[in-house]
């Protein structure tokens, strides 16, 4: 007797394998709540943010606590990869592209890792005064924008 | 002619002050968007510390990422006040008393502040190693669950 396995099933074995090496975050988590830990971490981002962004589009003047801000930004960008850990590749209703996942993954926490260096350098430019900020706000807002066109869904 | 104006009338006139005064984060996201923002910073917390506070609990070994764990406590403990900005008073669905808000404002963003120390002395425990870690998270855990009772609604 022999046992035909075809390839969804193989699949599905595979994908158990990977359920059970997922890290804490995915198994302690409803799919719900670990989308609003996700999407938490993102708004919490750009209400930090926006003021800066504000002040590097020439809409606003230099929010008076943009030292603090950037270091909220910092910390931000160095947490956020806890968003899309393993186990959170298919939460219903997220705006992440599936190659964040799987081909562009490496890529994708690149991508994080860069923001993070680029927002050391906000708190840096936000406590030398609103020049350096302005400059560097807009490399940082650049970084922002590439990454939302290449891994967010539209 | 004079103007008598009643004390309702006066709270409102203070309330539309208040309301003026309110910080960026309240103006920029809609009343869901603040609730996620919190309840994000909340589940990120809940799933940095739970392999912590498991092992603390003597149900689970000491995680081998406890010092990468005890971090993201940190970095959330000091970005969690976000959460109950200025205009986030009254968000549908939340679970906090209005006293967080109210007459305890003071006393509730304080035990965020301890909290955010008792989370740095997390990290330097983690590093130290298992022992450290234990006494620590058995501290660091009395917080959680002392502002959970205070200011968390049932």
């Amino acid at each position: 007797m022999r046992f035909i396995v075809k390839p969804a099933a193989l699949a599905a074995i595979a994908g158990l394998g990977l359920a059970l090496a997922m890290p804490a975050v995915a198994q302690q988590l409803k799919p719900e709540e670990a989308l609003t830990l996700r999407q938490g971490l993102m708004l919490a981002l750009k209400t930090q943010w926006m003021p800066i962004g504000a002040f590097a589009a020439g809409k606003a003047d230099a929010p008076a606590d943009a030292v603090a801000r950037a270091e909220n930004v910092a910390a931000i960008a160095k947490l956020a990869p806890i968003g899309w850990a393993k186990g959170t590749e298919n939460l219903p209703k997220a705006e992440t592209k599936a190659e964040a996942f799987g081909a562009k993954a490496a890529a994708f926490h690149d991508d994080w890792k860069t923001f993070a260096a680029e927002a050391d350098k906000l708190v840096v430019a936000a406590k030398a005064g609103p020049d350096a900020l302005k400059t560097q706000a807009a490399a940082t807002g650049k970084l922002c924008k590439g990454c939302h066109e290449e891994f967010k869904e539209d």
